[in-house]
């Protein structure tokens, strides 16, 4: 596929991720919605149904719709290096609109939220013990076991299509997400903060870029480790 | 298909979304149900599963059971617009039908209920911050993703049946439903409000007419540009 | 198959069916269980998971493990007439011996829990608001879509195997379950009622034989009337 | 396979189910979690799907992951008896590193918590009303459940890979576990309580060994009856 051809998929897919995966947040926390208090298994299905649609729409790129999947594919070889550009700048502009659509979406309950705090958490992740060390180990944990377990899929024999990427990431957030939310994909985090920051949204507070890092380097480096595992044992 | 097995299979279809789907509101929300206070992604889940049964009945035709779908097929071509009557017709009949059919099954429940604003609820949908122009936003946002991710399905062969669609509205009701309880389905949304308006409901309130065009323009006008884009893009 | 085969079959299946389903409501409603408030869609999973498992085990024999599917096959034409005394039996018969090893699988639940009443619904349901009348129309409403759906499986190719008919039955638990606490099976009923009324579970009430014809008539008639409206449009 | 690709890949596969197992207990239970007072349908998702990423990693061995499968499978002849020792060490020794890693990736939260049983709990089971007789037979009754119908997996046609098994163990700790939390797999309680002892957690207390043989002896009592039965009936 040409530069243009990845780019747009992969936009198009990792915009309709950080649509729904955004918009599940907004669901589950911010005032007056109906979804308000739906708790962490509802928010796990948000995004995890998030990667359905979005893999299904980025299919004809290989939907990685992750730079955390690009890199580790990459690192074992499944993806040249020199498509790594266009994969990464659609990933990101995908995220930054999608999030910018579902503040869209969610607008009077933006401006009807009244805490700073939970309008950042719809668009980024936060740790809720702040410690870059150990925020940053959680998450490349939870990457790793997104890219080993995706490497994984070819060895079993099954028509189930996008069905079990957004599953592992249903199960992922579920198990692991607890301590600081499953960035597991810098775009998914890096984009929204950047529309956070630019965005005119009532009542914003600090987008909080001194986190900004973790949520980046700890998918790149689980991601890494988990191609790399991969292309040693499978 | 002839006019009438379009719309016989439409009509089965259709009323068997909307028997499940207002059934699950009000096992959620109605006086002295088992299911009082299930929450938001039982809701999901209801609607999901009356998707996935809708689509079963109706695959002949198709299985549009929405005519935001059969406006959004059309515009790409997937559609004739000859066969869109039939196909309007009968979603508009099984919703109103299967809207009835839930009140039975719950008649007792609806009697027992004193609130009115509930007793709607399960028919048709209203919003939580009332402003027609973020409402019809909100709807169109929701169902230009439905429209669009449904004509991606054809990138990604997998054998799944009609459990992609079923699992793509759970995340959209999930994730964008929040502000006006998802009706992405003019037929979903009018069909119930006309059930409501005529059946002798005790202690009924208002049909609340004043809202009843936003979940009608809005999905018609996402539809239609999810079904354009797709048109653009694959 | 003979007699003996479908009985064996279908007596397997059904008690995977009642061990799992009673499971799932002494796990969220006994003293002192680890689910104990679990929730509606706790136990909507709970018994759409059993009917998987239980489909599984009596795949050979067609995997009825319901009267009520029996007799809707007899009526479309499914199932030879001669063969619907083995399926009957055998889906009682199962009935009864997998509520009764839930029963030993949470003995001392059973006996740490004071209220009789949910000793009783661990095993059968019961209506919130009693009326025979009324309570049969919702059974025969769930249990005619449980037939109807069932039917028209065979309209949509997928390779699904046993996982449609678990995903319908988690969604008539969640959209029909409300009022009478979805029989829709009248072995599921009446098999653990039996069980009820001669297991010596200490300081049980009542095993409400008043209510007992309701989970039998209405999911008799329901899947009758989905056997014949299937005959007629499929 | 030989020895080594045996242990290896029962190794990985079974570390990943108790990274994601231990992982989802963490998230629902340990201080200041995101996911605290998830309740038990997300504990429930977090196992089930555990076991659907670590399928997919062990799928090369057949994915045993449990040394109850094995010895089922043992029982009823599908694994040779000289391979089953390369089973059971993989088995132990993955879920021993799998709970290390869940350790790691809620480190802070360890450390934040107070209460050593919960510390516990992410590691090993316990039950709820202690009595070994019972807690036995509940986890032999849950763990025949498991086998009987992973053996009847192969009567249904379908191309569904891991999912059966992770929704057939959803389905289990739904409907099963209240009693003693669902071991049903001797490696996922033995090797976490070995962890939890060398661990240096702080603040930790007992790892309760007197319990530690009931998790144990019962899924393996009751993976070799459902061997046994299997082998009978199918």
């Amino acid at each position: 596929m040409s530069f243009g051809e990845i780019f747009l998929s992969e936009f198009l897919g990792t915009g309709m991720l950080l649509l729904l995966g955004c918009g599940v947040v907004a669901t589950a926390i911010l005032d007056r919605s109906k979804g308000l208090g739906g708790g962490w298994l509802l928010i796990n299905f948000g995004w995890g149904l998030g990667v359905f649609a979005g893999v299904y729409v980025a299919f004809e790129s290989g939907a990685h719709i992750n730079p955390a999947v690009t890199l580790g594919f990459a690192v074992e070889g499944r993806t040249a290096w020199s498509d790594v550009p266009a994969y990464l700048l659609g990933e990101l502009a995908g995220a930054i609109v999608g999030a910018t659509l579902c503040w869209l979406a969610f607008k009077q309950h933006f401006d009807a939220e009244e805490d700073p705090a939970k309008k950042l958490a719809v668009f980024s992740t936060g740790p809720q013990i702040r410690n870059p060390l150990w925020n940053t180990t959680t998450e490349v944990i939870a990457t790793f076991v997104l890219l080993f377990v995706i490497f994984s899929f070819a060895n079993s024999p099954a028509e189930l299509g996008p069905l079990p990427v957004a599953l592992l990431v249903l199960g992922i957030g579920a198990s692991l997400g607890g301590p600081t939310g499953y960035a597991i994909n810098p775009a998914r985090d890096l984009g929204p903060r950047i529309a956070h920051a630019f965005l005119p949204i009532r009542g914003k507070g600090s987008s909080d870029w001194g986190y900004s890092w973790v949520p980046v380097a700890g998918p790149i480096i689980g991601g890494i480790l988990g191609g790399l595992l991969a292309r040693a044992v499978y």
